[in-house]
């Protein structure tokens, strides 16, 4: 049988075993699934952060594989567990906004509401959803059951989202959010190339009270120390230090807003 | 050759290498297991942190999994090292407490003390037996050979424990303890939902200066913020903030009293 | 085909998917390698720790194994991407001393320059070459691909090192440098069992302002809580407290000078 792939992206932490027991429950099932870690360290029920990782991840996998996101603050409660197929991908986790950027950014063939108790484990905790749904369910997945076994299909437009600040383009301007602050203090903005070609590379962008000139390539395009705005590996603008930290430098953090102007005298 | 995972539990960190180099070990001798982490942030010699996380694990991986653990301040010193053979599993590692809560919760078979230079690396560092001694006997028993290759048994009875508070049952009341703070702020207790079948869930949990009305299914139980009492996903009683740290909330940590009372009037 | 293991050693951190991914685009190319994480937490930029890190643990891994470092503060600027290949192993990572100290630990056989975009993915980010470029090449690497394939030879002796502090012997005295501080608070210096053979173990210690007393075999020689010197599991001089950090008992941390001094009055 091929070997599937399982990611986990959760806000588990890594000084519990809640990660490890995933595993456990996964492997119990389906001895050759490969389960990868994206990461535990989504803060605790940070929905949007958990996104974004996992938009962000996702597409670097092979195709078929399971990703399964917990960071879950309702578990328990009324909001649905669910299963969406792509075209490439399955996720699976608590429908609240964690799966669909991710799913959206492959293309959503098919959504289900995980009903089939036969599919979870025997006693289902109402705290543990990860455990008692989310992995065996990826485990039986893995090993190539049909998605309609698992529960009945639901409207993917009835998915549940997350407010995000939206890219305000203007004639002359563009402004985004900071949306992330990556563990080398780099500033990953929500704006995109396409965002921008008007006018890249010679964009002024306003952040804080500085301004930064022009749009580079790599970190070391400024010197040692200095302030660099570039595309970075996601495809979105992102504001770096270059051998820095620029979330510190600029004591700033993930919800500022960024603006990027024509440069004065630009055509 | 049926493939066989082999669990971590250490409190060596995830900033140096010791870990890593554990599974270099494994996988020189054995290239066919699956090596599972638990976890590696049992804070330094913590034994019953790491005999808690490794109890609260183990049950959730398959029949014949290998259980490390690695928490070991006696490391080449006098405490021996063992391998405790249960219904399901083995677990390798000091014996100091570590391995027993686990192994007790699974039926002990057999106990050996680990004698034979042969399954250990060639050269025998006193100051790390978890490289040297523990995972290349994990690696060999993996393999199938069977336990008594490894020493000479030894008395189940004889293996050390740890002093652990004991729930004292009452006519009305339950007294226990805070044994685990985890990564969410969830504060875990000793008491098991047998304790208090008495009277749950109409139950006063006393801890710190504050009452707790009831014990309630799950964390969305209480309003946003509010605290809440529920058996947790290890079936022990759990004291949480809904979508909030309980830990920073109370400003209380592992060894704080729990105290349970029958509600006043109540039958 | 025989399954081949690739470790990766980062400064990504945990929080970010930054490692996941480099696993997905690997498992993508070859999905029977097996990925290892030595550790994802180098400081960042830490070039000199990542490179003690790689050079401690490669050699506990099987013949054949591709050691993947990502210490790359340089990235996408003139620094070359490079593949060592020595006795038992691939390195592969930036040519800024990150890989050396552990591949002349190997004995260095060849290196190349990584240039055939072949082997690369099809997008080279300027910010991300462990995921563009090293991660694929480890994975095609793993597959059996020669490593000719991947660019053309260059001199092992004009590949980057970086600068060491040099323990200097004496006749009657060695001085050293703390080179790395563990999670426990161990303090390892770069002083080998050959440096000091002339004294051992009756050697006076001076570190900070204090004197340890001769060289001891195992943390447990000390009493509780008390310093002890020793040679650790990486064979280097190590300052440890038995059951407890050394560190912070000292205030002590990486760069600061060890001395070592026949004691008085000894042959």
């Amino acid at each position: 049988m091929k070997k599937r792939i399982i990611t986990l992206t959760t806000d588990f932490g890594l000084s519990d075993w809640y990660a490890g027991v995933m595993k456990g429950v996964i492997l119990s099932i389906n001895p050759h699934a490969e389960v990868v870690d994206i990461t535990h360290l989504v803060p605790a029920g940070g929905i949007r952060k958990g996104a974004l990782a996992l938009k962000s991840a996702c597409g670097f996998f092979p195709k078929g594989t399971v990703h399964v996101g917990v960071v879950d603050p309702g578990v328990g409660g009324k909001r649905r567990p669910i299963l969406i197929k792509t075209k490439d991908y399955f996720f699976i986790g608590p429908d609240n906004g964690l799966l669909l950027p991710a799913a959206l950014s492959n293309n959503i063939k098919k959504a289900v509401e995980l009903e089939n108790k036969k599919y979870f484990l025997d006693a289902i905790s109402p705290t543990f959803h990860g455990r008692d749904i989310f992995a065996p369910v990826a485990a039986h997945l893995s090993m190539g059951k049909g998605i309609s076994w698992f529960g009945r299909a639901i409207d993917p437009f009835g998915l549940k989202t997350t407010a995000m600040p939206r890219v305000k383009a203007g004639k002359d301007s563009v402004e985004g959010t900071i949306v992330y602050v990556d563990s080398f203090g780099n500033l990953i903005t929500d704006i995109e190339r396409d965002d921008v070609k008007w006018a890249w590379p010679l964009t002024d962008i306003e952040i804080g009270r500085r301004i930064i000139k022009g749009i580079k390539a790599a970190y070391c395009d400024a010197e040692e120390g200095g302030l660099v705005a570039l595309f970075g590996s996601s495809g979105n603008l992102e504001i770096a230090v270059n051998r820095g930290d620029a979330g510190k430098r600029l004591n700033i953090g993930a919800g500022e807003r960024v603006c990027l102007r024509k440069r004065p005298g630009q055509e």
